[in-house]
């Protein structure tokens, strides 16, 4: 049999997407399973976007530029401007197969084999897999659950830097924690970057949901960072539509637009029609955003007050995106949370959740962990607090 | 400013890209531009495809499986099986954001930085891209024009073998040249693949696009080759829909497809939108792909026979795709392409075309090559062929 590449034996398999069998197995079994593994909403798509979708009239569905045609890459600039980023224009973005695509084109375009990426963890368990592919080694700033996942002091991030660091990737607000960042500790990220000319890339695609009244600061607010800060963006999650596949990369600088542009055209083109429906979301979206945001600050509050009701469990409340984080009374929530799949089940129903391993440079650090999006109605919600409820109870008296 | 990886400063620019600005330009000036440059065919999608896209009734565009949804990885199955490969299961199937993706999925679960592939050229532009990426060496395999891009020898590519080489890529009809492979071509090519445990990587994209009553031969075709074979194949030329983004790769390895799906994962999902379309354009299909491909037919004759007309140019009859590689009476193709676009016009017309170079390891070999694609209608392409003639006239005047 041929040899299997390096970079695939290293790729780590995602910690979401391994329970899948077992998900599969139990819905097989008759048994409903409550989704709060992965960012899926069930929050319906806008409607404007979905009437687009209906009201598309082309004969041939051709591909789109390389960059994204004018018509998208303009709705974005509009969006950027009323973000109060004035000086961007059409050619600041780069519009890819999901932050995904863009996430890939950031690294390949700044790192070679052997670089390194600073990144507080615990992060999204996909930066392993993008650093992976392309030999990037990530260096992990450590926040832990007993702070809320505060930062340690953004100094600590200087301390990482070595001559082979060519990035820091910080998720703004942060999946899976919900952090969200100062905007003291920004500009010394700012400050750190310029000072060792290194690239900030920033996720920001959770930019609109930050709860309490507070807001999103954004890299963008650094002109001092034109030359060395990326953009993440995406409308999966802005606009529940994580199956239109439209994210995009923004950055002030030519040069690495310029050079990630290559990357762009060696795979021709993003999707054609996520671009129009995309588009036409951006109209007219602030009560849609709006309802949302409520929906899920509810849902938060609702989901977090339940879980640290539990017995042994810690959650600390997030800020923003649409994930928390508890710590469990198990020992091991790969094997809890695959033993909720297989074995466990009340009234035919049970429910799935990340474990928090993947999202951790060592996986031990995520042991106890599990990671929960709260992407489902109240009520569906409450069941499966009361679902993990009982079934704690009977993991640890099973055992 | 922040440094560009190694891998990016390595990466060709598309020599099909690179004219666009010009092309953009001369728009601007009120130019009509006939596109001969890229594949992007004026052939309608197939009517149920648009209407099943109109039909779309969701209210939430969620993710897909990363591996592709089971309807659509059905309809793909039921399309092989009427190829003949009873054999296979929705599980051969890795749905990908357009073949362009599947070659990368392919391309890095099988090599490491340093490794090899080799490829008959001239080749597909993009597979100097995709290699690039992953500091990929292309060891090129040569074919000329003067004996139509016959191939050399098939024992030739054992003689490139080296302990670096993971796998041979074949564009099989070919892009650019619509070179179609013998079926003791591919049994030799399977051969060597077999003796020297490497993997061969079949491009078949165009396999519907096949003229003069001939048939193309999948490298499916040989059994013996299970674990030493991947095809890549796409919707995109087969249902014109380029911009729909959908490809996919098949192969009957398990150990290959579970590497791959790493990557797959790492991207959570292909396009939701693009596989309902193309399963419904899957049902049905017969009569578009006959009707398309008397279509192109009469194209090619056309444009090769109206081509070979032109004083100084040469143009081997291609035998699929939809592509021909025409030699010119001019010294640097590149040079002409842009003076096409930035100088020349006809009552306010102009053609572009894609210099050869960049479908070569070594650009030289392409300097007085250019490659048109025949997806423009038989008024558009009598016109292109009279500018081409006009322009070459009067160019080698001038200079």
């Amino acid at each position: 049999m041929p040899k299997i590449s390096r970079r695939a034996q290293e790729m780590p398999a995602s910690p979401i997407r391994k329970l899948i069998p077992y998900s599969i197995e139990a819905k097989k079994r008759g048994t409903k399973v409550y989704h709060l593994n992965i960012g899926q909403p069930d929050i319906e798509t806008p409607e404007t976007a979905l009437n687009a979708l209906k009201n598309i009239d082309l004969k041939v569905l051709e591909y789109s530029l390389s960059e994204g045609n004018l018509e998208y890459r303009t709705a974005l600039n509009n969006y950027y401007h009323s973000l109060g980023f004035n000086d961007l224009t059409t050619d600041n973005f780069i519009v890819t197969n999901g932050g995904s695509e863009a996430l890939n084109f950031a690294i390949s375009t700044l790192c070679d084999a052997g670089d390194e990426i600073i990144i507080p963890e615990p992060y999204y368990a996909n930066y392993n897999g993008f650093t992976a592919a392309y030999n990037v080694k990530v260096v992990a700033i450590p926040s832990t659950i007993d702070t809320g996942f505060a930062l340690p002091p953004i100094e600590d991030f200087e301390k990482k830097i070595t001559d082979k660091t060519r990035a820091i990737i910080i998720c703004n607000p942060g999946n899976p924690t919900g952090y969200l960042y100062t905007r003291e500790e920004l500009q010394k990220l700012a400050e750190i970057a310029l000072k060792h000319d290194i690239v900030v890339i920033s996720d920001e695609v959770y930019r609109e949901y930050v709860y309490d009244g507070k807001q999103q600061v954004s890299m963008l607010e650094f002109p001092e960072l034109a030359e060395n800060c990326i953009i993440i963006d995406s409308e999966s999650k802005r606009y529940s539509m994580c199956g239109v596949r439209i994210g995009f990369m923004v950055t002030r600088s030519k040069k690495i637009h310029d050079a990630a542009m290559l990357f762009a055209q060696a795979r021709l083109s993003p999707v054609l029609i996520g671009q129009i429906i995309a588009a036409a979301a951006h109209q007219n979206d602030h009560a849609y955003i709006q309802s949302v945001r409520e929906e899920y600050t509810k849902r938060r509050n609702l989901l977090v007050d339940l879980l640290n009701g539990i017995p042994g469990v810690i959650c600390p409340k997030p800020k923003g995106a649409f994930y928390c984080v508890a710590e469990l009374p198990v020992d091991d929530t790969d094997k809890f949370a695959q033993w909720l799949l297989e074995t466990y089940s009340h009234d035919n129903e049970t429910i799935m959740v990340a474990p928090m391993g993947g999202f951790y440079s060592n996986p031990e650090l995520g042991k106890k962990q599990v990671r929960m999006a709260y992407v489902l109605n109240e009520t569906d919600l409450k069941r499966s607090v009361e679902l993990l409820h009982n079934a704690l109870i009977q993991y640890n008296s099973v055992k």
